[in-house]
């Protein structure tokens, strides 16, 4: 692995400011990340539910982090396709978190699968599976 | 059509007041709707390209005001899935302009198709596909 | 479970005669199927590789007999949407394995998450999402 | 354009003989394929209704073919991503007609969009986006 937890928090913090404190990393193996979304007012839509493009957000970042960890900071990687299934509506006001698998990281593409969960619920809320291109380096 | 552009618009800033003047409806026929997300510096990320998730965003929420400007306001359509293709770099800090297609308007499952560019340009920086699931009402 | 191995076998022989015999169930449980494509003359190309529909296939009747063992055998469920990553060639003229898992069975749709191995690999050769509408009944 | 209708074909009888007289090249542009699947009783369930896997290789072959006559017969040109939606019946023992667009056609990525049809019918019976690696030669 060629980055740690504390590494990957750093770097979230360094290059994307915007949205770095949002996020939470809470386990990062060779195989699997673990990452929290910290819901606020931003995240969220009346009624209290989680918007689809902070679920969409939380996959993303979790993929990005899982392969970063594995190729280092310098990699460009960047997302070419995601296919999403929102299956549950998420509980209301709730941390979300996604587990994040590497099914493979090829020379120039990687593909992951993500389960995303309100916190401390055994039913995923959504399931994810993007592609990152990485390029030359 | 049950709502027309005057009428989506109304609806967006009552029920989605956080992210209404993010949007704006430029065209809404049956089958065709256009949409332009406004780009600001919370769709940003480092280098002024437009984040993943504002682009999700954008498909998302013109297939919704494509469907509901067919069904009505009064419908709970709720996406179910999405497959994106991120295609191209977005042009530095333009607008991004969304052409969304509607392909099936079913009882319970409505079909979207868009495609993403950045305002005044012919190649598409991204592509999505959208399923809305429409309770009985 | 509504239906066991046996059953399931029996069930694709009399509704899919031209590829029942294609197919074997390995496992089936609340949750998990495994599920066997035996690799003969029409699912190669050349070079002995298992084609692209081949796989679809595998991952279409894998969560086709998963819902079908929870539901049971009169509901007429079909595919709405897959989504599928082909990852890795598989291993020549080798049998597939599907594993699938049932991520949500909800009152009108399914969803299930695939891998597919060549048998004894560890590597997947692709991963697939398959959505189910559920008519009622 | 690198190859023309009679090139493809010729291509496509050459290099997949299992399954070339299955389709017709009507129409190739360069940013439109139109692929006719000749349906025979294999790619037929009961009911006379078209199989899922046969509508997939249709979406395939198409997104393949319209590649290939952009790059040349010699690139090695595999499928990494298809989402498909499933959204109508196909008539029973019609033809189906694939319509596909090339979105991108990129160094190592191409990204295409498929509507099939059932022939003579105006709404489309599925629609596919598929993604081909196009490895450097």
């Amino acid at each position: 692995m060629k980055m740690d937890v504390p590494a990957l928090q750093d770097f979230l913090t360094r290059v994307f400011p915007q949205v770095a404190d949002d996020f939470e990393v809470i386990t990062m193996t060779n195989s699997l990340a673990k990452i929290k979304l910290k819901i606020s007012e931003k995240h969220l839509r009346p009624g209290g539910t989680v918007s689809g493009p902070s679920m969409f957000g939380l996959a993303d970042v979790s993929a990005y982090l899982l392969i970063l960890a594995q190729v280092g900071p310098k990699a460009l990687a960047v997302t070419t396709n995601c296919s999403i299934d929102f299956m549950r509506k998420p509980v209301s006001e709730c941390d979300l978190i996604a587990e994040c698998r590497l099914l493979k990281l090829g020379k120039s593409l990687a593909v992951t699968d993500c389960l995303l969960y309100s916190e401390g619920d055994v039913a995923p809320v959504a399931r994810a599976s993007l592609t990152y291109s990485l390029p030359p380096f």
